[in-house]
């Protein structure tokens, strides 16, 4: 069967936790927390399926779940003007951005990705029949919109944004968003934002949404994990909002690719939204990075700015190996027992960047274990 | 945006379903359950969240469940030569439809799709770049080998089959089998079968897989239902059999369109085919299809065989009125409370058929309410 992608087979981070399992490495690697989900949440599920919520759900969710995050947005810092109707529960985020390229791209379209990004998005573009251009960040992985505008011909469909982005943290700014604005706004290009950090900002980061664009919200996907959101990436549920227009032909695709989405998961969902306590989730994640890079203290890596939002700390080792940066991950998790993503596989030509990804979504003795394991390095 | 296929906006199933509750009908339209999921099922998915299970799990799936679906089909009355390497667990079998078609199709590529069929395929296909070419089945509802020979040219690159099938029920046997692989042996077709109500066999009817074949089974990729073998519609966990080099190339989109499937479904569902009594279930829904038939004796529609398999039975109402199928089935839920669906939505150009198909994978008293309300008719 011939290759429909570029991507690699087996993504960086399968391959990152399975060599951690392989050495007994401390996995600081993919995406995941080590800590439980709130009890409550576990309990919603068990409660949920007891109840018969068993069958189908509609095509666009579960109507509790999607009311009740209406309900939850509009008790945000910074509330969005968020209607029902505008929302499709998805299983998964990575499955959103998926299909809302499948509902936009014809053959031949291309797709504008910023490096370095998340490793779905090129084979995701590339299976429904588009072309990936790419356009680097700047140094401190900032979106340069120069290079954005130029960039941008009659072939661009569309241009994913990620925000807070993964593996930086970075969070986009209202200007920043308005500044694509003016880039796309005499063009008809979508953009598919992956905002799944969104309730994860840290210090006087407020997050933004490609929704509160009041015009970019009509041209936009953008998608969300509630795996993210409640630290439980098993249970693969997320959600895609975008206007009406864009949101009947997501379900026109959707329809006939899932049908719906596991509807247990989607009640207990629903509860949790009603107590979920989104600023003592974001502190607690906070006290998290900064424990590790606490803990990190002293060690011979230098963090390249504090990470803004979600899950991951990037840093520098020039203090410690010239290896480049995958050889380094490799090495670390042999040798040294912790194991790390290289930035270089968030790029598609795989350039040594000399930064790796931690990954501090853990408890804090597993933080304490890799910084142990590091410290003898020295 | 630009439509990507042909099929309804609204799925036949979804529009059915809101007019029965628009109307107050009994809904035998769309295949989901009305009586409870085994209460050991619910257990299970409670204990499996409360045991932690609750992060990503690998790409292939759960190890314990696709390790239980090997020792469940050691179990079978006529078991697959079954490694757990060629099990890929997925978010439901329209996703394992649709990833298979997505992996393998090339713009241009022919499917062949056998009339009537299930409303997904076609718009599956069409998204993916291929272009379906229709073959009726005869009558009955029964293959008719030699048009499929005459339907293969060199564009074939798939065919897709179901059986059980919806909405007949009929079911393949070894000699279709055969007499597909006769076809198909000098070409690269691909097979692609929809074998979601597998468990459900009726009377002296056993259930053959594509994957029994000796030769198709290294050409096919075969999908199957937990939903439907346990009742569960809204869980959307399937599986997908194919041989390794199938089984790495789904993967290869797989891994980039949703990565993994709801975990602690999946460790339920493992529990659960420990103790799962597949003939006792198979007895409980061939009595179901009796009592439906039993139920309706009497009543002016005739049966055009008993559904040898599955959720459904179809039914003529020629003595009855001379609507087509769709306006029938309209009348039917509007006027006398009983709400099907038409066999002609199972059709590309919607032909009349005359038929309806009922679901009876319902209670008692459910299929007793729709018949004391179609006895009104008379
Ligand atoms: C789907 S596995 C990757 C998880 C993740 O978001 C990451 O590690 O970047
Ligand atoms: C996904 S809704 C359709 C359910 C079903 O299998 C049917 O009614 O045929």
């Amino acid at each position: 069967i011939e290759r429909k992608h570029s991507g690699k087979d087996i993504s960086i981070f399968s391959e990152m936790t399975a060599l951690a399992q392989q050495y007994g490495a401390v996995n600081l690697s993919q995406g995941f927390p080590d800590f439980e989900i709130d009890p409550k949440l576990k309990e919603l599920l068990g409660k949920a399926t007891s109840d018969n919520h068993n069958q189908y759900a509609p095509l666009t969710g579960v109507p509790l779940l999607t009311e009740n995050l209406v309900t939850f947005n509009a008790r945000r810092k910074k509330p969005l003007d968020l209607h029902s109707s505008e929302i499709i529960i998805t299983p998964g985020a990575t499955y959103g951005i998926y299909c809302a390229l499948a509902t936009i791209l014809k053959p031949g379209d291309d797709v504008i990705v910023l490096e370095p990004s998340y490793d779905s998005y090129v084979p995701a573009i590339e299976v429904n029949g588009g072309k990936p251009v790419f356009v680097s960040l700047d140094k401190d992985f900032r979106p340069d919109f120069e290079m954005i505008k130029n960039a941008v011909t009659l072939q661009t469909r569309a241009i994913i944004i990620n925000s807070p982005h993964n593996p930086s943290g970075n969070i986009w700014t209202e200007k920043d968003w308005e500044a694509l604005w003016q880039i796309v706004k005499d063009t008809e290009i979508i953009v598919i934002s992956d905002e799944v950090y969104d309730l994860l900002c840290y210090d006087e980061n407020v997050f933004t949404s490609v929704m509160h664009h009041p015009h970019l919200r009509n041209r936009s996907y953008a998608v969300f994990s509630f795996g993210k959101m409640f630290h439980a990436t098993g249970w693969k549920v997320g959600y895609v909002l975008a206007s009406e227009e864009l949101n009947y032909a997501f379900l026109r695709v959707h329809q006939y690719l899932s049908f719906c989405v596991n509807v247990p998961a989607q009640y207990a969902l629903a509860g949790y939204l009603e107590v979920f306590d989104a600023a003592a989730n974001s502190r607690m994640m906070q006290n998290k990075r900064d424990y590790l890079i606490s803990a990190f203290s002293g060690l011979p890596f230098t963090i390249t700015g504090k990470a803004e939002g979600g899950y991951f700390q990037t840093m520098e080792y020039h203090n410690l190996s010239d290896l480049g940066d995958r050889d380094f991950a490799v090495w670390l998790t042999k040798e040294k027992k912790v194991c790390t993503v290289p930035v270089s596989a968030f790029f598609h030509n795989g350039q040594n960047t000399g930064k790796v990804r931690f990954c501090f979504a853990k408890k804090e003795e597993t933080i304490d274990n890799a910084a142990e394991f590091l410290r003898n390095l020295l």
